[in-house]
């Protein structure tokens, strides 16, 4: 596909950088924005910038923020002796709109991938370290994905934490809500059944609003 | 879903104005750009603020240009006495993809849609008509799509060009190649067996490179 006009392939190019853009889609949404007014071009532009610019990330729990403490760390009602480890501020995001947790967050930044070159000194874990040794925590809730490289990380951290007299546990794994047994795959199965509860906390469960 | 930052929520918000590009998607781009060097993003902006600033339209057929005209009308080896009308600026590339065509354009800058509150003096008609009047043409290709919108159009335009001494031709409509008969809608089928051609014409088609 030849573009008539440099500006446009520059642009063009520029947005198929982002993921999950090919050059057919950001060439769409470059015609879009030269048929609009010049001034919303300039806003967009000015909008990332800035954000890039001017945002923070959080001297706590390392969540995006718009100040050096982040309105989770900064907010008093919630309880400062459990924290949840995560990989990235969508985790957070994700957990946030359960309305179930009302304690900190801890931002990994990334996982454990050797593959990737991603080594445990490229992550947040020693900050996490540090934050114990200043502050008490009981509770360290690893909420890693449950893949290889989730897994690893977990596992890491896990032995870290080994020095410090405090409960360490991981999100319940199992078969989805709304999934059937059949599909589900062997490990899950697996896992679930050996980690079986009382039929109790299913019915708590189902009360909830 | 609630993001936790300001600065984050506009570039979000920016971003989902763009056509096919939700939230999720919008936080997904935001993300990845936070994740990249500060200046990877002020490049990325400052390429769509120069492209929205300083692309120009063709003064001869409005197609997008670096400058005041456009490489095709500039190019000395096109013959000047065929112009090809059609939509927008997909439609040129999508042609000249297909090298099967040496003439000039024109583009129209939409199709005529009531609905829309588009009307024919919103697109590039009246340029047209004097295009005719000031070079010597002597065929008119109506390649706009085959909808309601496209239909109407290419009616209007037929309308307009009685006055004019020149051959005005439609691209062919028909089952598309590799296309299944059966698959194909009933329209297109009764149009393709009224418009049928000599099979010489296939025979031709199908030894091109």
């Amino acid at each position: 596909m030849q573009l008539p006009s440099a500006l446009l392939e520059n642009a063009v190019a520029e947005f198929s950088k982002l993921p999950g853009i090919g050059k057919k889609t950001a060439l769409r949404l470059v015609l879009h924005l030269l048929k609009q007014e010049a001034s919303s071009t300039n806003q967009f532009s000015e909008a990332l910038i800035r954000m890039r610019k001017e945002i923070q990330f959080c001297k706590h729990c390392y969540n995006i923020s718009d100040g050096p403490i982040c309105s989770i760390c900064s907010n008093t009602s919630r309880s400062k002796e459990t924290i949840c480890v995560v990989e990235n501020i969508r985790d957070v995001m994700a957990i946030e709109a359960t309305q179930q947790y009302s304690g900190l967050y801890h931002v990994l930044g990334g996982l454990i991938s050797p593959l990737d070159g991603i080594g445990p000194a490229d992550l947040n874990i020693d900050p996490l370290l540090n934050r114990l040794q200043e502050n008490r925590v009981e509770e360290i809730i690893l909420a890693l994905s449950p893949t290889l490289e989730g897994d690893t990380t977990t596992y890491f951290i896990c032995k870290k934490l080994n020095e410090f007299p405090l409960k360490v546990t991981t999100i319940s794994r199992g078969v989805a809500f709304g999934g059937e047994l059949e599909y589900a795959d062997e490990m899950t199965l697996a896992r679930s059944i050996m980690n079986r509860l009382p039929v109790e906390t299913l019915v708590q469960h189902q009360s909830m609003p």
